[in-house]
């Protein structure tokens, strides 16, 4: 007998029924931006439909056609909102651009999306006016600005005006249903080696990852929500945050260029911010204005932290000190981002403070969708009992097949099942905890045992003199690999090698302590703001260790 | 150019991948029954999906294909969770059957389905003593019990017990994954005319359902929850919580047969629930109990309320006695069922407790998924004001496109796209809060006015001496029709017809006041607790108005 099939409404999943849900349901719910030009700027879902609407049809009378890819370089503003909607909406692509990589890169990274048109905010008409010539795709590129702030004089070709663009359209028109596997929009991963590469998210893809990151479990997005993303539109979508929130009908508060403590504890104030998400080290600034000028959170309640792992200090500080409860999660690039988070069940509501932490400084349990596994390095499943480690693999909706144009599957095969292998080295417990360990490939082997640099450098960053450190692999006659700590002090610190070496006894097995403790200026960051090992690796890679 | 396709994994939602996530995170997390056996039973999250594999297996055995009907006729009990993902997580059909039904509805629609196999709790063996030689397509009857309790003598042919078919299975296979459309239930209506028809879910549209429906501004479900569904897992399978609560994680009770306000009290109290969902008149039992014992809840902070509006007054009493939040919702088995609730949004944070009632009476926003349309008779669609209304139209992934082996589509045509017509009549307000304010076939058209039956029961309703009341139509012979009020008084209540009417002065428009108030011992009732306006127009059709 033939399945019998469901007899329900064959809707596709689209980007643009978010947006057309918001402006129907929270249609004077308010997107309140801190504008490139410098001002504040206020509207609506209602409004930011229409003008998306308008947007679709502009790109089209500039040429677009489906598949074409749109790219940005611009903050978090409500014209990157409308982009994100307007051209992902009308069967284009929304290509974000991080504005931190290299300018060869970002020249790169066009040429290989084959972008058509380039939308910029103020802050990078320098920066255009220098690659515009190496931009070989980009027929069109837009200021994303009003008439009154475009340059008078500039090198860039045929500059065009967003405003004008989209305030020329009626918007008379109808968001187009089509194929829900269609691509949406492309993220390039800000690859620590080798070229980026592009994932390539759908509509499918996206609004399913919006559904499960409004979960109460995960991000825990409602209504009666006022979000602040400071987490960029550029990384990774902001983490889906412009899709859930409008799917939810919250209240968002774009913060622009304007990311450092004082700009953004104004901002939470005045707009009543309940619920934000971003990297530790935004959180850093924050926490120091905040300390420095002893001010509290009137509204602040909830952060999302993720990008890297958030420094169990830093949770306890918002929680302890402000009231800000941290939703520790973990993601990538190829996951859209949202993998795991940090939540708690009901068992542990009689959990004492420090057992509590240590569950919610792991990365969390898988949001419902993405599948995942620890294997070894014959690809064999390890087991969830909080203490095997092995590298973490994952699947789901959300989770890419493919790399942007590379023939070569970058999946691994375990028990019949194609998996993303993540690059991450994990431990799963047996509530489905997961903790990331390390990076597979910053993990150091020590006579075949493995140590987590994470945990060297959490343990030196506890130490009151240290301001950064970074643990890596060098090279050992004996043990293969022994551990190297790199140390920058804080300001006027005097903590010696002695010093820091001692902080470790106790916390960690004597034969993970670090060989050698050497200290430096300053550690090289990616784009992203993460310590580039790999840098760090080379530049060490004659060091000779004092127990070599 | 062709559009871009997306790049991601192509992993179909499968309602197995929903238990498979809870055992793996929520392995330990109980499911607790109060089985129809009249003991308590406990299980996990990880021994049901295992025992939901076994079931998959036994159910082959028994020679079911791909697309053959599994029908249950089946109180809330942990049995039954395993045959929702047994049955169709092995590409069969769940046919839940309400035992409300007259037996020989019970007859027409195994019939019209097709089952093949008929898996029934000990408290129908009566029932399905007397049916089984008219139910032609059954090969066989699974009695959902254990060797102990199977009947020592029964009529039904080759009468199986369920516990032996799981327990000789082994568990070991995969969970097939198959085309997302494949249909994963059939629940049929209890259409108050002409025959039930059925209406044929997928896999695709009860896993959307289930992120939907477990929003926060839904029904808001989370691993620190327990949950007690009290509407049956044969009610639009009990609105979808089997599959919500174990993509969340949550603890599971289920109260079997027992759902008089002692029984559920009690359980309330010793699983510590959290959160409820049922129809008001389950809810006027446990209050009346807890009342009259002068209880109070310890842990049960939130219910969702369907079915039928939520009297007023059961939603403050919830709410101001016993600290239950009340969270309305609406919905229909066409629609999986979840459409709307009434959830606040920040901008109502300071509305008063008046303002905020009125707002929570009202059915709602929608759910993203679903959209809604009021539409007038010439299917144009009216404005979103609170004031007019119109026959309510639906569209959405868990919508239904037709009914099961009914040719003619029920859809009808707005705007270019197709919609469900809900026959209900409802008004929507600017803040996309919907309410209903009548069936359309029950409304009451006056002089070419509409009046809300509905309207006119709630007063009724509040008036202490009335039990249950009915507005219907009656002809007249200058308005066409006019209200007529059927009342059932309290026991020892005295109010007299000018009583009940004077009740309506000031409470609604002069003209809107029932003509006429008669007293009756009870009223006519559906399968599910609903009043049967049909049954009580038809007996009170030559009736004549004393205004007429």
């Amino acid at each position: 007998m033939a399945a019998l099939m469901g007899q329900m409404m064959q809707m596709p999943l689209m980007i643009s029924s978010v947006i057309v849900h918001a402006a129907r349901h929270f249609g004077d719910t308010e997107i309140v931006s801190k504008r490139a030009e410098g001002d504040m700027h206020r509207t609506t879902w209602k409004a930011t439909e229409l003008r998306s609407r308008k947007l679709a049809q502009a790109l089209a009378r500039l040429g677009c056609e489906a598949g074409d890819r749109v790219a940005t370089l611009a903050w978090n503003g409500y014209r990157h909102v409308e982009i994100y909607y307007g051209a992902s909406g009308s069967q284009l692509v929304c290509h974000t651009i991080n504005p931190r990589l290299f300018p060869e890169q970002i020249a790169w990274i066009v040429n290989d999306a084959a972008d058509k048109v380039l939308c910029f905010d103020l802050t990078f008409v320098p920066l255009i006016e220098k690659l515009a010539p190496s931009l070989k795709s980009v027929e069109h590129f837009v200021l994303m600005t009003d008439r009154a702030h475009m340059p008078a004089q500039t090198s860039i070709p045929d500059l065009r005006c967003y405003d004008e663009l989209v305030e020329a359209e009626s918007g008379d028109m109808l968001w187009p249903e089509f194929d829900e596997n269609t691509a949406s929009s492309i993220c390039y991963t800000s690859g620590t080696t080798g070229n980026p590469k592009g994932a390539v998210y759908s509509h499918r893809s996206t609004v399913l990852h919006a559904y499960a990151s409004a979960l109460p479990d995960a991000l825990g997005c409602s209504a009666k929500d006022v979000i602040l993303p400071v987490v960029p539109m550029f990384h990774v979508n902001a983490w889906g945050l412009p899709y859930s929130v409008p799917l939810v009908g919250a209240k968002l508060v774009l913060p622009g260029p304007h990311l450092d403590g004082k700009s953004l504890y104004t901002l939470f104030e005045s707009e009543k911010v309940t619920f934000s998400a971003g990297v530790p080290t935004v959180w850093l600034g924050l926490i120091t204005y905040v300390q420095q000028n002893q001010l509290k959170f009137s509204t602040f309640r909830r952060t999302v932290i993720g990008g890297s792992a958030c420094p169990p200090a830093m949770m306890r500080t918002l929680e302890n000190d402000y009231g800000v409860e941290v939703i520790h999660a973990w993601g990538m690039t190829e996951m859209s981002p949202i993998g795991t988070v940090s939540k708690l069940k009901s068992k542990h509501d009689g959990l004492d403070a420090e057992s509590r932490h240590k569950l919610l400084e792991k990365q969390g349990r898988a949001v419902y969708g993405v599948d995942m596994l620890i294997i070894d390095d014959d690809e064999k499943p390890l087991p969830w009992d909080g203490k095997s480690s092995g590298n973490l693999v994952v699947r789901g909706p959300w989770v890419i097949a493919h790399y942007f144009q590379i023939e070569r599957s970058p999946l691994v095969s375990v028990e019949g099942r194609q998996w993303f292998p993540t690059g991450d080295v994990a431990t799963i417990d047996e509530d489905g905890f997961m903790q990331i360990t390390d990076r597979s490939k910053d993990v150091i082997k020590s006579g075949g045992e493995w140590i987590s640099s994470i945990d060297l450098e959490n343990i030196a960053m506890a130490h009151p003199a240290v301001h950064e450190a970074a643990a890596i692999a060098c090279a050992h006659p004996k043990w293969d690999e022994r551990p190297l700590l790199v140390v920058v002090r804080k300001p006027d610190a005097q903590a010696s090698e002695a010093d820091i070496l001692g902080f470790f006894e106790g916390r960690i097995a004597k034969w993970q302590i670090p060989d050698e403790v050497v200290f430096v200026d300053e550690l090289p960051h990616t784009a992203t703001g993460k310590i580039q090992k790999l840098r760090l690796r080379e530049q060490f890679k004659g060091h000779r260790l004092p127990t070599a």
